[in-house]
């Protein structure tokens, strides 16, 4: 079955930053367009400035994997979209979160912490480890992979403990970093991987993308009913 | 050193319905007040109805754990007082949530998800089952102990998967409840209850004393420095 | 792929007591394989009284998945072919523990723990809880499903906490059991499912079975290479 | 009330080899047993060539937390005392595994993998990133601290994930490494402490014995009395 994946990208360093267009001319989303399609995923881009950002509740219906990436304007996603974001994905929908999406208002929302970390912008080297080799996502990847140029997160990063850690980040500089991160809230499956500077060719790496599927993958819906509540009769005689 | 400890409790159900004002002629939190006082803690009470829910700025700084009951008016919680509460959490604050408090906006906050559940009104039996019996929270307790007669709350419980789950509770109509969930988030520690609905007398039974005493206890902060976020110099030449 | 799948069972109880031939004419992993044979998988028995427990070097690399029954002769299990199969999922193999195979020499070796627990043979009514409905083990069931007769097991389960619980059961004489354990073991995944007593018609219930082929899908290997460790250069200069 | 740990030391490396004798001249336990004292501890010392190992039933018996080093003669340690810690440690004992102590047979038991890892001596600087702050082992510390000259020990680290995260290390040579770990298992914690190779001054560094403090602290028993298993009669009438 042909999985549905909406790529939102906020899409606005592109066209403010000429150092972003430069390394990104069709935005950064495009590289992870391409190559979701060429794993033969049915794929679908949304952005901040479009209407409802992209993000009607047609489009949120028809999609089973949402990946978001956005930085200069998380104040500007309005929190009704949050709002039907985090119910889809409570009701099945996967979500990839990339890079400065950490402090996005939807995943503020759906770990209830600030997310927040330390950085650093000094074109540093970054070396990505597997810690839990057997994992889904980590599937395809050598021990450890390197990203020559990158933006450092490092800890304490403000999140609840992932449900499964599968990558930790070393930095050039001395820092290290939870870098791939996966949750279950409600029915859906939350996977945050860390790299992805705007000003870096980092989503058009091979492992990078790798992942990226891996992740996708891995969050596909599992098909479940939405769950019911309230109030039940018992099943037994009382 | 002196724990202090703030019982928040709505205090609505006791001043409109008599079934409830029988039971806890002094308000559902004056058990646990004696309770802890009994225990050597400092107590503070605060209510939905006083300014600021009684729960000021100077109070939560003045806060080691807080606990919350509320059930028939989470919505007038205003969200002003539950981002203060949740700041004070990610900062260290202890959070006991108590039965109902589950549908809290607090609770909802802090975890990401609607927290929604099944129930029942039937006046059955618990039987609440310790699965980590070396759990701090377990403390003092036997294999299980019994409530006569209580509400029931059965799964799926729509929470993140607890970083620990201590109890799980068996109800005579048939359903069981993951009862006792432990989290960390920030620097904060939150312990979930579920036994205490405000028709029966569940919060003058020995065991829940006990459990809420431990769970206290066990949240208290442990005296950790904010942390700060932001923008690092490298550690390591680069 | 097809998955190739090893059911072992100790079989011993079908060949001596009369009550259990009675329900398993062919054995209590006949209905097991006919099951997994008639979703597409590959599979293959194994039993106890065979040369190696059927358990072959050249067997277990020729397994995606195992699957482990086991009862009255856990003793006799050679340590040898117990460190084998240990060393196989910890390079990958996914293995699913039936039942009373919870006592088993490899399953305690796995987890470290006792694996002990409370139980009772009284035909009784065991109602398993979906705790975790989004989690893939749980796909295609409602919020419960119940076995008319089951022996019971019940908490404290002497287990490390799972990485996932999916189940809880509850029983009619009083008692809750986490009846559905999700573990990552080096490379490999591990889950527990409870049903399974040898005189009741268990594994021919459809509910069962379902959850049997999803756990056998969940746990293929990811296709990772062997972890190798030791001694390593520096990859930056000191 | 006195908290009684027990420092085992493997106590070998002392005795042959003058590096470390230099380092530790009274064994590499005596800066721990010191340190521990001066917290008010009461303090034992247990030794590879004594009988027993120094752990005789009366010794554990009267211990609330063991720590553990060593390393060049983990294969010397007699299988019989090896599941006689493990069996205090699941009824309630702590066990703090310090740095070698993850490839001692006692880890390795308690955890169910090979608890192997790669690894480096070069002289390098190691850096202990807290990722989680709020955990009473944490208390007391920065953001980071750092150990001037130290073994690498690196990822993949071929452990269960820990229940909590406490602490990631850094390595000047390009690792990571997940060096605070915390398991419960049975009645009994479990935490496993990275730094301490032989040849350094490691345990008189302040930040290490404070994290030793903490985690003994943490890992002390809670009294609860020793879980009971097998035949039950029913709850509830059948």
């Amino acid at each position: 079955m042909t999985l549905k994946v909406t790529v939102w990208n906020e899409y606005r360093h592109e066209k403010t930053h000429e150092e972003v267009r430069n390394v990104y001319p069709d935005g950064l989303h495009a590289p992870i367009v391409e190559h979701l399609l060429s794993e033969g995923m049915s794929v679908r881009v949304a952005t901040l400035d479009e209407p409802e950002h992209g993000l009607s509740e047609a489009v949120l219906a028809d999609t089973d994997v949402l990946t978001w990436w956005g930085h200069m304007a998380h104040a500007e996603v309005s929190d009704e979209i949050v709002s039907r974001v985090q119910e889809r994905v409570l009701n099945g929908m996967g979500l990839i979160v990339l890079h400065s999406g950490h402090y996005s208002k939807i995943f503020q929302r759906l770990m209830g912490t600030t997310c927040d970390l330390i950085w650093r912008e000094a074109n540093e080297r970054e070396r990505i480890w597997v810690v839990e080799p057997g994992h889904p996502i980590a599937a395809g990847l050598g021990p450890y992979f390197e990203i020559p140029s990158e933006e450092m997160y490092g800890e304490r990063f403000d999140i609840p403990a992932p449900d499964t850690l599968v990558f930790v980040s070393w930095f050039q500089g001395g820092e290290v970093f939870r870098s791939g991160c996966c949750y279950q809230r409600g029915l859906g499956k939350i996977f945050y991987f860390r790299p992805g500077h705007e000003t870096y060719p980092t989503y058009y790496q091979k492992e990078v993308l790798q992942v990226i599927t891996n992740a996708v993958t891995w969050a596909a819906p599992t098909g479940a009913s939405p769950v019911t509540f309230g109030n039940r009769p018992s099943l037994e005689k009382l």
